[in-house]
């Protein structure tokens, strides 16, 4: 199978899968932000991935138009760390050949991949000495010499999407284990999924709602999966309080991308 | 917005739309084939839409790619009826470009889509003097010189999808014109899919479970639209029943494509 489908066919088989506690699933929307959008955003960045997997353009160039590509609809920002973590896997196909591409980029890589930021609404830490919304960044990248390779490992400290560029796609590849353990069928992914919320505290929940309410999901993830607390009330529970993971969300549809490439079957 | 990006979200718009009787939808799978699998042939069938648009290859061929590209998963034939809709209005870009398409069709085209019917499970008449199943149906296209749209021509008249190509496409035009009226928003995709079936009988459904079945699911409908029936009971009853109506699902898609091309917001 192509990279390009199967990187899209990870993104929707994530999306799709159900239920998945805070998330847009086959069941939940956001209010603003909805099933639909997510698909159309899937089908809407085909050309950026094509362009990673011809290795035409930068990494950096090439998450910048995956998110013009998908900012045509109402729905917001959808994928943004997925594309940080796909673009990189397309080019490479695999981790090992994503791991060598990343360290191949650039300070323009960098630079547009600060234009892809300020595309989305992506929240970021206050204290950061490279915001994006401040057009010093640029500058400072430039002085400083920065490649996008720089950027993450510069975020990566609290930003779990970020790390995997820095530590080889760990949290990925465990993801993908997970997957192949679980068996075939999407039942394994939502499993998969209450596994990684349940080893490690969720970077995008951290950043909008405390480090605390990371670690209580975390906590209660591991509840749900040890059969401790219902799956469906920890859902309603996220939901209840916005509490979305995002980042965790990012990493899954990577772990389906890496899983699929190795044989895992979403079809039983 | 390019034509196979509009096909792509016409066909995820249809499937995702929420209650469609008897049919797939974001609550409801079938047993063998589910959500995803309709979501998978959506991403899978890219390439052959692209060749449409490029218009580097026969009608017949395109619709006998299609088939092949969505065939790889195990969820079985999702999109034939929308296929031969949807690849002349790529290729044409509207319904006048579709129009002119279908008519400069080949015997080529004509062997070419037999070899699509082929590859997947769809019904035929039993009284079928062209039955695909049947090895001479090849010879006696070649030696009647039939194209397809003398096959089209010769189905119009027990296939509600093979008559859009004959007369113009008039069914996709009145469900684009719905849609428009309806407004923006996926509440009116439900709205016009009730409305062409309310409007005339599936033949999907008449071919699988006769023509006095076909007749009261299009009354039925009538009486959801006009509200004496329930919605959701009917949708039960069709589900109870395995009464899908597939033949009207595929112009639903074509309605969408072409309202999509004339300014409607999917997305309000």
């Amino acid at each position: 199978m192509r990279a390009v489908d199967r990187a899209q066919l990870a993104m929707m088989l994530e999306v799709t899968a159900f239920p998945k506690p805070g998330n847009v699933d086959r069941c939940h929307d956001y209010e603003t932000t909805t099933l639909e959008h997510f698909l159309a955003s899937i089908i809407l960045v085909r050309p950026a991935f094509e362009q990673a997997e011809l290795g035409r353009m930068g990494i950096g160039r090439t998450i910048l138009d995956a998110v013009r590509m998908t900012g045509s609809h109402k729905g917001g920002n959808t994928h943004f760390g997925a594309f940080i973590l796909l673009v990189p896997l397309i080019a490479g196909n695999d981790i090992g050949g994503a791991v060598s591409c990343v360290k191949q980029t650039s300070v323009e890589d960098a630079l547009d991949f600060y234009r892809a930021f300020g595309m989305t609404q992506v929240r970021v830490l206050e204290s950061d000495d490279l915001d994006v919304n401040d057009p010093k960044s640029a500058e400072k990248l430039k002085s400083r010499n920065m490649t996008l390779f720089d950027v993450m490992a510069y975020s990566s400290g609290h930003d779990i999407v970020a790390r995997e560029w820095v530590n080889g796609y760990s949290l990925t590849r465990m993801g993908a284990d997970l997957l192949i353990d679980h068996g075939c069928g999407r039942q394994s992914i939502v499993r998969t999924f209450l596994d990684l919320l349940a080893y490690e505290p969720d970077t995008f929940i951290a950043k909008k709602h405390g480090q605390q309410v990371a670690l209580q999901v975390m906590e209660k993830a591991a509840e749900v999966r040890d059969g401790s607390r219902d799956l469906a009330s920890f859902d309603q529970d996220c939901i209840d309080h916005r509490i979305n993971p995002g980042s965790m969300a990012d990493i899954m549809i990577a772990s389906i991308y890496v899983a699929l490439g190795e044989g895992w079957q979403w079809d039983c």
